[in-house]
């Protein structure tokens, strides 16, 4: 029904109705504006707030609020609760809060070793989430695609249960992706030139849906930027088979000249090292792969789920296992290394493991550390932070979900409009 | 007359006159973004306009132009010339270009091995410049701001000699500086927290002006930016005995999330390569920088200037001297895997080679674009463009000053406010 929203809709987040200078704020985008506002102030307000609530924060007329409200509520945006606590004289008012039963997003990922899909719903709520294990790289992308529009039926089917309606998808690949959604290159999944938007756009499952694709670590990043973290100025680092990056800064996604940004496995640490899937050498992820940090851990990793091999070094490591501790004291030197070369070029303060960094922060942190401390230029007086992600291995799918949902939250006015409101 | 301009005047390039939405926009406001829209057609304009021909390119009234025109010729911002060739019928108009004897930049740097100033007028000219070559590192850092102070009196004398008078002035250090001006770290002058506002602006030759501080290759950048090289998107590196970077995106400067970009210098090459000034090991100062390059072509650097220095490698590279071209391998290899792995997290598409290396080009050039090819993603359906600096040695100190004159032309109504206009 809602074909073709452009690419730009749900990956921008920096075009938010900021006019031209000079140019007279016309009397629809003023109404897109409003919109916007009283959905905002909803979406952030620390109670229900009533209609005169907002009339009051935004400094617009009753009146006006009323039919904006109106229509957030026609549009399933906005949804009302029980009378808020009286503050004074006068009836109850109505409470108002973003539409739980609203639209919803559908996020969508294809990993080396795994698909997933989850529905999040307007408040960013994760409301379903379905994860198949399994190794990508055999299948040809037809395939693996097809597989994915399985899961995105199965989830819709159970979504639609709770009278939830995507209103739009988005699918997280570990790839360089261009703004029209083909997939150039993933060098993991060994992927190249595959063209997402038509092989996934057709299937029954998905092709009532605007479709979006993008790459995982930059939509993890936005995922752990929209996940309350109180973070606007982060490098995510996405670790997986690949190693991803999605770099946040001034609370936007800084996607590069091209689009192209993130690439942090592909970073050297030695020169000559072990040549890397890419055709480089001595890559990041020669260094500080899952893969390869499985291996020199001895953890033989064939037939276990990621989850499961990774919860395996845990306990080697916890166990004092020599050759775990090794591994990992060696991939967070080298992710230390690397990434005190990004912070020396980029001035970013804060560090945020995901993926399966997240569950082995305890060990990879003091060896990172060390690294920053003695290359920083910085840290001598402003020292970099390194915590764990809040989303933990689900960022990507929960932050494609979440762009979604977002685009919808930014512009109201035309989810309204393309509602048929 | 007008101290205490902040620094984000100068160095600020995104806040020019963006509105915020749903704000009215003011009468104030409104002469001012007018006064922009003039004086950026006539400085775009490809032959001096007539007023007329604003009132046409902009669709202000003619009388509304000629107020602006005649508030920007008093504040010696505009100046008239002959009158413009016949078009028609009529009288024939006087054209309008900018003042070339109106406020001027000055610009001065502090580096390694020299120090230097230059006026550039309003069109951009530089119209005055001097270099000392001479090595800072022996001296307090008080001492060699009294020695630019006295270098800033010079050039102001030449200067008032063709009635320019610069309306203020920026300073390019290769360190780390804060909002405020305070130098928090360079590392190879030895500075640390030196407060240069403080020691510089008390200077009778700089008493009077504005003064701004920043890093050099942040203003080289700048530079070359704004010289015309038609390029949005680059990584500028600096190369001097400290290498420093400059990244533009999307014809923005971009500063990092603290102010601290751009230490390209101290990415590690080689993680246990031999131990750098600023504590770390094998940084790409270790590999590339100025002063290792000169000394593996058995280059004796000592009494020469680095000019001097640096003909003298390109002399011997040129009469095929091994140890001179192995040197310049080796540091356009170091720079090459460097610069992959910028590309690989920035997706910058161009570089741009200036100071030493922009002269050093022809033989560091091939190494480089070596390490590109085999280690940049993208590299094979869009490659990286390596070119040298359009400004070269001049660029930090060119740009410093441009960063003035910048500042004035981006916000007339400001200089016309505090010129007391």
């Amino acid at each position: 029904m809602r074909r073709g929203g452009t690419r730009r809709d749900t990956r921008s987040d920096d075009n938010l109705g900021h006019t031209r200078p000079g140019r007279p704020v016309r009397q629809a985008s003023l109404r897109e504006h409003n919109l916007g506002l009283v959905l905002r102030h909803v979406a952030t307000a620390p109670r229900p707030p009533s209609r005169a609530d907002i009339a009051a924060a935004t400094g617009l007329t009753r009146a006006t609020v009323s039919a904006l409200v109106d229509d957030l509520i026609g549009g399933r945006l906005l949804a009302e609760v029980g009378p808020a606590p009286r503050t004074g004289a006068g009836r109850p008012a109505t409470g108002l809060v973003l539409a739980a039963d609203g639209p919803a997003g559908l996020g969508l990922e294809v990993n080396v070793d795994y698909l997933a899909a989850c529905v999040v719903d307007l408040t960013g709520a994760v409301r379903h989430r379905i994860v198949r294990r399994a190794d990508q790289r055999p299948h040809a992308p037809g395939d693996v695609l097809a597989a994915v529009a399985e899961l995105a039926a199965a989830i819709r089917e159970a979504a639609a249960a709770d009278r939830l309606a995507p209103a739009g998808a988005a699918l997280a690949v570990p790839g360089l992706v261009t703004t029209d959604g083909l997939v150039r290159l993933a060098p993991n999944l060994g992927w190249r030139d595959v063209d997402v938007p038509r092989l996934l756009g057709s299937h029954p499952a998905l092709a009532d849906l605007p479709l979006t694709v993008d790459n995982e670590a930059n939509l993890a990043a936005l995922g752990e930027l929209h996940a309350g973290s109180g973070l606007a100025n982060f490098l995510y680092i996405s670790g997986e088979i690949g190693i991803g990056a999605g770099i946040v800064l001034n609370g936007d996604l800084f996607r590069g000249a091209r689009g192209w940004s993130g690439e942090l496995g592909h970073v050297p640490v030695r020169p000559d090292g072990p040549t890397c899937r890419c055709g480089g050498r001595g890559c990041l992820e020669q260094y500080a792969g899952q893969e390869r940090l499985l291996r020199e851990a001895g953890i033989a990793a064939d037939g276990l789920s990621p989850d499961a091999a990774v919860a395996r070094l845990t306990d080697a490591a916890r166990a004092g296992n020599p050759a775990a501790l090794r591994a990992l004291r060696e991939a967070g030197a080298a992710l230390g290394v690397t990434i005190a070369g990004v912070v020396n070029l980029l001035d970013v303060d804060t560090v945020v493991l995901g993926g399966v960094y997240a569950p082995l922060a305890p060990w990879l942190r003091p060896p990172l550390e060390a690294e920053l401390a003695g290359r920083v230029l910085t840290n001598a007086w402003a020292p970099v932070t390194v915590r764990e992600s809040v989303l933990g291995g689900d960022a990507a799918v929960v932050g494609a979900a979440g762009s979604v949902v977002r685009a919808i939250r930014e512009h109201p006015a035309r989810w309204l409009a393309t509602a048929g409101r």
